[in-house]
């Protein structure tokens, strides 16, 4: 088997894009990016910010209406079928509901060979990189941090608190096939 | 029937995303935005300015090789899965084979209704647009102005040359179904 | 006489930071560029937003305060030191305060040949690119449109309605000596 | 004495941005953030990759002109005229000239209360960020890390190779008078 599907979960700051670009780099083959900042880069301008779309509150607070869940789940169809038409593919994504939400992925991929990876910061510390970016709501980071992985099940789990984005790349490249 | 995808083929700085960010604003129900601009975005960095990837030389010529051709063609399966799958999508593109890239999109999109838009621009007009911008190697907009139109089918032009993109949008948005 | 600044004003969405990359273009000495944007930038995230700093409202009213009055006073100093020191600066700027903030520029300026130059743009065009661009909170451009103008005194005005930025650089440029 | 001028110097990627909107929020007065990245988005693009003014070489090596010498001069006193007029002002920049580039800060600043900051990181750890960030240049990083801070006099060293922006930031905040 080839792994087909990377997907990194992990709250905001946490190093996922980060990590991504490394991927990127240090894979042989070519693997196409896409997440949830893409998902987002694409709606309308007039569902950020309103019930059916996607709010991002003053304290890093993050709500999302039916709409957005209408047009994520064809977006994770899309790039379930990007994967079987033969692109690899690396995928970050912030899950705001924990297990529920892999179980979205995990529908979406039935049949593709994915690999599951938990991005882990300690919250203080992705919260003082939520400051050093300077384009997040305060309080997004530490907020994220613990929730997006209560039940989600990993093929194996980094943590960006004292290692580089690099360092995490290379373990995960280590488990694909 | 109902129109389920939107494709504006144009040249660089025609005024195609400004067209697509109306479209957002004026049809009624919420429309994804896919287009070479993001999937250029997810590609490897290594992947520009290689053989294999996509190049982009200082007097505005673009060249693709087979790595890029590969996963273009599983992103335009992807879209197309997206579509399929319930959400409406619109996707600007710069067909640079001509009549050879509607037809991977026809390929790809099969089944689906499309609605085929080209946006046109006087190719002096795209080159001063093109300085304004800032941000793309001079000699990319008139280069590509007339080219990507060879053997193209559409189902409306439009002409950004003295028509603003919302106009434009309207023009578009008025035959959606 | 050496032109040494060129100041442009017009609202939000009038096509200023086109016409200033055309200028750089087209003039043959290098120019440096510097604006509004440029100062916002500047500012700490957290005076983005307060009572003493810059507030952008969801119907594109803009506030500022005492703070961010201090700082753009003191950037001006800094724009005219840069000016008086020998480079050449082209500058955008929305006069939130119409001749009042004419008269601060003025002050800063004191000595130097100022190019005063005004970018009109119909407020429903305007509105029009705003809705292109998508970046900006509807209604600031055309609420912005006249105010910006009333009782400011140029030395020639461009008119982007109809006109190409690259078209009003030329003009502008003409007349710099 | 009140410091009036905050002037980082690293290598590229050695995570100065990052201090810099950090001392923005830990800092209780609003400071105004400069720095070469804003002089380089300042300039007209013709300047960049010429002769005369900024050329970054696919290998990371950066070459400047003497068009950019000369606006660069400028800039600089323009920097301390702000900081005159009263705005505490955080430059980042990046002493390809080592001492020299120094000299030509503290002709420009002369009489203004300045803190000189070095910020360090490891070449491995720095050339790692710049791959996780993937809009650099690779090279660059590795090529600047060591020689930027040849000869150069500083109030305080930071090494971000182990130590968070964050935790950098106030560790220079805590010598601001």
């Amino acid at each position: 088997m080839t792994t087909q599907v990377i997907i990194l979960n992990g709250g905001s700051s946490a190093g996922k894009s980060g990590i991504v670009r490394c991927l990127q780099d240090v894979l042989p083959a070519p693997w196409l990016a896409f997440g949830i900042d893409s998902l987002v880069d694409a709606l309308p301008a007039k569902l950020r910010g309103t019930d059916g779309g996607i709010e991002f509150a003053a304290d890093g607070a993050v709500q999302v209406g039916t709409d957005f869940r209408a047009l994520e789940a064809a977006w994770m169809e899309g790039v379930a079928a990007t994967a079987r038409a033969g692109a690899r593919v690396v995928v970050d994504d912030v899950f705001l509901g924990g297990a529920a939400s892999q179980q979205r992925w995990q529908k979406a991929l039935d049949g593709l060979d994915v690999l599951w990876v938990g991005v882990r910061c300690a919250p203080e510390v992705a919260a003082a990189r939520e400051i050093a970016r300077g384009d997040r709501a305060q309080g997004m980071a530490s907020g994220q941090a613990d929730v997006v992985h209560e039940g989600v099940s990993y093929d194996l789990e980094v943590d960006t608190t004292h290692t580089e984005s690099l360092v995490c790349a290379r373990a995960i490249a280590a488990r694909v096939r």
